[in-house]
């Protein structure tokens, strides 16, 4: 109920909630410590004089508020300032120097992780090589072992976990429960009950979801265009999916499988798609469609490198492929920009190197088949965040519960 | 502020809010004022005790609270209650007698105007024929016309007009300005400025948006899937266009242009669409595609029933017609359901006539081509709310932000 008060960004799995809900006094102060802890973040320093002012809150709430979130040691003070108007003032910055949140991102052959701490810094990426793609057992084994490798070293440098969110590549439901994960070969997983008992039930909350839903998280967050309000994100990896993000909060749908445009049919005579339907985005403008032939992760890294290398080379044939690529993917882009009117869409994984050649295809499609004038105003852009967007969503994620009001409670008996 | 800390379901006409809003008193009273209401709407006949109990507010709140929405007419006592556990309690329902809230919908050759209660109940349904669809003034004109009209029966009948929603079939902006309506032959035409001034200030807020759009929120206040969290609404008029409703809430896109899926592209090598792109789905799924010619909206209600009457009689070249046409449409339709997967979508205008032999096929589709099992639990259904559902769409609109506390103010005053 909090978080539906509250607006959060993606902070819950889900809302369902149709209109106003009761606000009492616990809720008031919570969604209020909230509201400083995020006027911190992104003004910091600034004093509580400064917070009241701009939050409309009174300096007394104020003062209680930021106490209890110094008690919490998510906001700490910064001596005296003298150069501004009126008499010296204390102070804030966001401290969170006890904390981490832990992102983790499940690919085909290898496991990336990535830690940030309370203002999103990076403290930690990791990447390992995966070989439980097969089964869910090795699976969760392979991601509990870099997870707990993960906390000792979060441990070590005196921090807690706020949480862990788990990006995979497949349909997860809102609760969190992997339905099909195809590339992995995972159909029905409760990664996240798994994961708990692996870790021992380890004391913070773990999360589950698709990588795409996550990646657009990250990119809310930490991307070239954080803070807008209507953005997809579209991965470009084996397979492609959307993340969608209407009015700031992640879209899941009803059941949590919204953004499975890889298998939108974009030609009823296109060619044969491996989910054995026909003329699929997927089969179209996924990085298939690219290479021509099926290729491990490791050697579509390798292949990716020389397809941009004869790129830049002029190779005729090279860029016959990626303007038929870009075609497709921009009516792929073009159907998401007529249905959800977004700011942005942003490509990422694979499409990010080839941007040079595909962005201009996809802009002109975009300019031809969009009924709004100039496409709704929707720019089309390559993913600025690198290859483990999603596993850095996952620490989003967190964040956002934080940001939302879920603090973590009693800290400051934390050294 | 307000309304993105209520997240009331479409009441604003935007929320660009990506975390929570400082809460101050008033706000709270304002949202539980809000919170009471709905309670008593969905729960009525109830007791104070009943609303403190579900609500969580404590009873003194609860007992200023209905105080103050008896005071301007939105609750009213019904005598006490003797069967039920404890004391007599002195039961509430809405009363809403002095108000109206009306909707208009702007049709190519008619104008449909709707007046509803505070509980939703009808009190009138007009349908005028319009002469004025080529000429932003003369559309302006006939519409400020009847709504005058529908205004002086609802002060006849000594209700307050809480609020007035146009329905414009094509794209309007966030801020209510109609950017193109093709059908219509306007473009950025500021509709309710217009409204405002030919009716001298009315003194009820005036509210412009898109024809599929208020066709959404008629069928989550009052369709057979009413409170369906994720939904969508698809208009089978002249145009084909999207209602897109997710957690609860329209959701417009950045600048109000989603749920364009009237040319989104199912065939290269489709018939050509009066776009002047080839295979869109108004093309290939709208009534054009049914009828095989063009003719005046008067003609096509015609038209429609004798192909009703053909199919009925099982003539093999009309059943071969709407097998194809629902192929497409099921086409669309499996679009809207990978990318949001919706509870439900939500068939209207001409297709609930044809609905009988589109759905079945629509429906296989659906299983078909949606990537996650049973279609992702998501169901596809015709209106049951006629052909005025924009109209009455209007009017939930004007509900809608009622419930999301912009409560009339002073009203106790009024007969």
């Amino acid at each position: 109920m909090l978080g539906s008060l509250l607006g959060g960004n993606g902070a819950e799995l889900i809302t369902s909630t149709t209109g106003p809900q009761p606000a009492d006094f616990a809720d008031v102060r919570a969604t209020n410590l909230a509201v400083v802890l995020r006027f911190v973040r992104e003004h910091a320093p600034c004093s509580r004089a400064d917070i009241a002012a701009s939050t409309g809150l009174n300096k007394a709430t104020v003062s209680s508020l930021v106490a209890d979130l110094i008690d919490r040691r998510l906001v700490r003070e910064t001596g005296l300032t003298e150069n501004r108007v009126g008499r010296p003032a204390t102070m804030l910055v966001l401290d969170g120097s006890p904390y981490a949140a832990i992102g983790v991102e499940i690919n085909v052959d290898s496991v990336s992780a990535v830690a940030t701490g309370l203002a999103g810094e990076r403290l930690l990426t990791w990447r390992r090589s995966f070989s439980g793609g097969d089964s869910v057992n090795q699976g969760v084994a392979g991601v509990g072992a870099i997870v707990r490798r993960v906390v000792n070293r979060m441990t070590k440098e005196e921090r807690h976990v706020l949480g862990l969110a788990v990006a995979v590549p497949g349909l997860v439901d809102v609760q969190g429960n992997v339905r099909i994960a195809p590339n992995l070969g995972w159909h029905d997983a409760d990664i996240g009950g798994d994961l708990a008992k692996a870790l021992r039930d380890p004391g913070f909350p773990i999360q589950v979801d698709n990588d795409a839903n996550l990646a657009a998280l990250a990119e809310q967050r930490f991307g070239a265009h954080s803070g807008a309000s209507d953005l997809v994100y579209l991965t470009g990896e084996m397979g492609v999916g959307a993340g969608i993000i209407l009015d700031g909060r992640l879209r899941r749908g009803g059941l949590g499988y919204s953004g499975e445009i890889g298998h939108v049919q974009l030609d009823p005579d296109g060619p044969e798609c491996h989910c054995g339907r026909r003329g699929c985005l997927e089969a179209m403008a996924g990085i298939g469609a690219v290479l021509r032939k099926d290729l491990s992760p490791a050697e579509i890294q390798v292949e990716i490198e020389e397809v941009v290398r004869l790129a830049r080379a002029g190779d005729p044939a090279t860029l016959a492929t990626l303007g038929s690529v870009g075609g497709s993917l921009g009516r792929g882009v073009s159907i998401l920009a007529n249905l959800l009117n977004p700011e942005v869409i942003i490509l990422g994984g694979y499409y990010v190197p080839l941007a040079p050649w595909l962005l201009p295809v996809v802009q002109g499609e975009l300019a031809d088949r969009v009924i709004a004038a100039e496409a709704g105003g929707c720019q089309v852009v390559a993913s600025t965040l690198g290859h483990d967007a999603a596993a850095l969503g996952g620490a989003a994620r967190v964040l956002d519960s934080i940001d939302s009001g879920r603090l973590p409670g009693g800290i400051s008996r934390i050294p």
